[in-house]
């Protein structure tokens, strides 16, 4: 069965080193988060990640959900404690404004738990994680009313928050959503209609369910420009905010999926069941945004939490697994077989995944901080610097990290040989629970598209640029450190790959779009490239200022992860780059009857 | 549900088209193998493989095998029909000397129509797939008494066949391997042990089933030199050669597996139980290779085939679901939306697993015609030459088609967005089911390691300097065909990749044995993907001479694949090549308890 121990020293180095939170003491929260203060938090974030969540991430699976005649849905054994444990130790309310009971620490702490509470439990983790996003839209969007009424109690755990967007006939394409809104005489509004794919649709965990549903009021514009957002509970809170009539509201079943079995995924129906609008009318999917955006960052957490839980199992099966020798001779002569780490393919595969995990955690947070600056900051120009910055990294995080969190998974899988595929070793979960990242809160596709299409072009570039010239800025600066050449060597190579890409898809993609959508996908994983080795260059360079003796093994670790990072994956870049610039004639040109 | 439609006409151009069957009618059982009978029986293999098996995948896997208390096994409703139907229609014995009761007809022929069968439900095509690989072991090995005995009924499919290798210590490594021999006073082997893994190790599906177990004679030498291979039958024939005494070998538990539900995967425990040396004492490693390569080749295929069934349902999907618009403007303006085929980003992923099936058809049958001609021909030489390349090709096969087979079952399940990631949509257990093939018949790891250890330095590099003396010379042949331009300057530069990479790995390699270990699976894919452009050039080069006007739309298709490969999948060899020229350093260095 597999173990879990969060990394708290290599979050901790993310923070402290590399971002160096304490520069941001000027931020509202901030101060609050000293350096003892994140250890602490850290350390008891880890602690519930594994010794709470993880001991049910195997039995969850296996037990999955289920939903009795009564449309009642119930979770694996000791999900409830589990959940509760949870919010009883504040982790839904901790970035939150305290105005509404929240905590107000840094969304970048949040952050790196979050990382710890995915790999823990990925699909107990998912009931909490869409209450934060729900909250968040309903803070940034609800009436004082709508937020004094639902956000505390959704941030004590109380109640639980769900996304309700994907109907059978559209995911992606909301436009063509059908759910109908109808206006009540009270100022509420009747929605009818069926979502589907509704994690934490229904369940057992809480007294109360808040979902926030896209649904098209009577009259409104066809196409996107006619979606609401609502806010429909379970349970119509009574005069003290309490739960009280049962709204019409109701899960119609459960979803038969690969993975997350702990999460109850929901056909949801609505009846004429009462809403309220949050947000204005017809701007729903603005609202919505909110919410995606929070929880496309934290899905690409998810990738990086399976891949890193799959990565600490693989390792330690490397170690005690004993077949073969090694290629240059016998490195156990008194055992029958050398452990599988002395295999040079071994140590490629579990490089390749932590390599990827370290910067991606680095790339996570540092996205995280520019959430929090974008919000926090009391200077316009950096505030803007910050959500430009945000509005590329979070296709990236979501689509490259998901990606390669899935693929890492896979690779660790394979460390297990005939092992890997049996579920009791607990491998093949990572893989199937890994993999739902890779496609919800917008298929990957969506988020190269959401780059190319909207992110790249937007205010002439202005976002791209910045990134370009930041990273440019920072090679010159570290121009004559030999320490640093044989990273930042690769690293300027493949940021060229990056600018020519950007100039091509800027030239060709405006003239014809096909271009632009040809190449997403490869840009986006070029652009993830870049900005991997950029974090690892930091990391580096961190890691080299590190005086600490008692941290000189930690460090070695940073400074051979970064090697390999770009002498074995970086190179990657120029494939992209290929492939973009061969331009959309090789995939549009195909009659669609010849495929 | 997913459907499936054999591509016959593939499987037939590759064998008319592109390996000239035609021109090896001298070969035995060619003769017999005439283009209209090679017509007839792909169209045979097509009608059981999409009539009788595929209609039995989805529901195999979700009822999965049983074991009842007295150690028997039930398959999924249907399976023993159908495997009466698979083994009725002769397609057991195909390839076979008629000698034993076989047909004796092409094995190239076996392995297109093998596709099929396991494209359509390869859990249950793994039940006569053991077989073939078992019987294969008995012909060459097994004495004529035994041949005799056993082959004439696995060959009807009335007792099917396993390989017995895995331990639970051991799966690779089968130096390791405990399970013990102790002579009987007959001559005969009392067999006592446990093994893993044993894929139709015990089933409802015939009166008979017989093991092919490694053990080790009492007193044998330490190691693969002290192993031997055994015919260890489940019911011991008796004088008239039917089913008798029930033999000491049981199934002790079914394995909980990530998918090839439908195939019994066993512990089998030998007590005491009866068996029969099959080949040379101490031998056994050897005889049992030639089970194995057959079953590497024939794994190869298992990725195809579950790459090309996702692909046909991608493909019907990505034409049926309407979402969004053409970056190009409305392509379908009557209705809500247009369908998913119009957008770039899902044509990519489409051409991507296509282009890489048909040359992967075309390098598998190409690989099987290597078997043919090196068991066949009666010219030395030739039978040799034929041998090199298939030592060559058979770990590529087998690596490359998995690794690359499963990467496209899961982007075919991307197409599917959410409902990809539901079981009744069926696309996710083509990916459960191909992931298995990465892991056995040896790891991918280790068919990279078959391939840059054992078959790149046999003979002095022999068969890889006459393979790219062979691309060399294909290149220069058509070097002024400005059809082909597009395709075969790419090949080139590809080529290049490869020549260097070849002789880095032969001088670093030989040197420090880390440098070939660390470069060897980016060596397998970097060979994987020049041999597939070898063969999209060959393709196209066919198509071109083709001058039938009712195939001017089949060519085109292969036409548009070729180039796609060429421009967006072929360029990945620079960075194959980079990553093994980094050498093992960067793989070496990190102390195993700083991972």
């Amino acid at each position: 069965m597999p173990s879990y121990q969060p990394p708290v020293a290599d979050a901790l180095f993310v923070l402290n080193d590399v971002l160096k939170m304490d520069q941001y003491a000027h931020l509202a929260g901030f101060a609050d988060a000293s350096p003892d203060i994140v250890a602490a938090v850290l350390e008891e974030a880890a602690k519930l990640a594994s010794g709470v969540l993880q001991p049910l991430n195997h039995s969850g699976d296996q037990e999955g959900c289920r939903r009795a005649d009564d449309g009642s849905v119930s979770t694996p054994k000791g999900f409830k404690a589990a959940f509760e444990a949870y919010a009883g130790g504040g982790w839904i309310s901790l970035p939150f404004d305290p105005a509404y009971g929240g905590q107000g620490l840094p969304y970048v702490l949040a952050a790196a738990v979050n990382e710890f509470f995915a790999a823990g439990n990925m699909a107990l983790s998912m009931y909490p994680g869409l209450t934060s996003g729900a909250v968040a839209a309903l803070l940034t969007h609800g009436s004082e009313e709508l937020k004094q009424l639902y956000a505390p109690k959704m941030l004590e755990g109380r109640w639980t928050g769900t996304m309700n967007l994907t109907e059978p006939h559209c995911g992606t394409d909301l436009g063509l959503l059908k759910t109908r809104a109808t206006r009540r005489d009270d100022g509420s509004f009747a929605l009818s209609g069926q979502k589907i794919f509704i994690s934490a649709g229904e369940h057992d965990l809480t007294e109360n369910i808040v979902h926030l549903v896209l649904a098209r009021i009577e009259g409104a514009p066809k196409g996107v420009k006619g979606i609401s957002l609502f806010v429909v509970p379970k349970f119509l809170p009574d005069a003290a905010g309490n739960p009280g009539v049962r709204n019409a509201v109701s899960c119609g079943s459960l979803e038969h999926k690969m993975g997350i079995h702990g999460n109850a995924t929901c056909v949801m129906n609505y009846d004429d069941a009462q809403g309220w609008l949050l947000g204005e009318e017809n701007r729903g999917l603005n609202a919505m945004f909110v919410m995606m955006n929070e929880a496309r960052l934290a899905v690409g957490l998810q990738g990086l939490a399976q891949s890193e839980v799959a990565y600490q199992n693989a390792v330690a099966y490397a170690r005690d697994r004993l077949q073969g020798r090694s290629l240059s001779g016998a490195k156990n002569p008194e055992k029958p077989a050398d452990p599988l780490m002395v295999h040079p393919d071994i140590r490629r595969i579990l490089l390749e995944i932590r390599s990827v995990n370290e910067a991606g955690r680095a790339l996570a947070l540092w996205a995280a901080l520019q959430s929090d600056i974008s919000h926090r900051s009391t200077d316009a120009a950096t505030r803007e610097k910050a959500a430009d910055l945000l509005g590329l990294l979070t296709p990236v995080l979501k689509g490259v990290m998901t990606d390669r969190g899935f693929e890492n998974c896979v690779q660790a899988q394979q460390v297990f040989g005939g092992h890997g595929y049996i579920v009791e070793w607990g491998m093949e979960q990572f893989v199937r629970d890994a993999r739902i990242a890779m496609i919800y809160e917008g298929a990957n596709g969506i988020q190269a598209l959401d780059l190319v299409g909207r992110k790249l072009p937007a205010n002439g570039g202005r976002a791209i640029m910045a990134l370009l010239a930041e990273i440019g800025l920072y090679l010159k600066t570290h121009d004559g450190d030999e320490a640093l050449k044989p990273l930042l060597g690769p690293l300027n190579a493949s940021l060229g790959h990056l600018q020519q890409a950007s100039l091509w898809l800027m030239q060709n993609g405006m003239s014809s779009p096909d271009n632009a959508g040809a190449g997403a996908t490869d840009y986006m994983h070029l652009l993830g490239l870049v900005l991997l080795a950029y974090m690892w260059a930091k990391m580096a360079q961190a890691a080299k200022a590190d005086q600490d003796a008692g941290r000189a093994e930690f460090m070695q670790g940073k400074q051979a992860c970064a090697l390999f990072f770009a002498q074995r994956i970086l190179p990657e870049t120029a494939v992209r780059l290929a492939r973009i610039t061969s331009g959309a004639a090789n995939v549009m040109s195909l009659p669609a009857d010849l495929f």
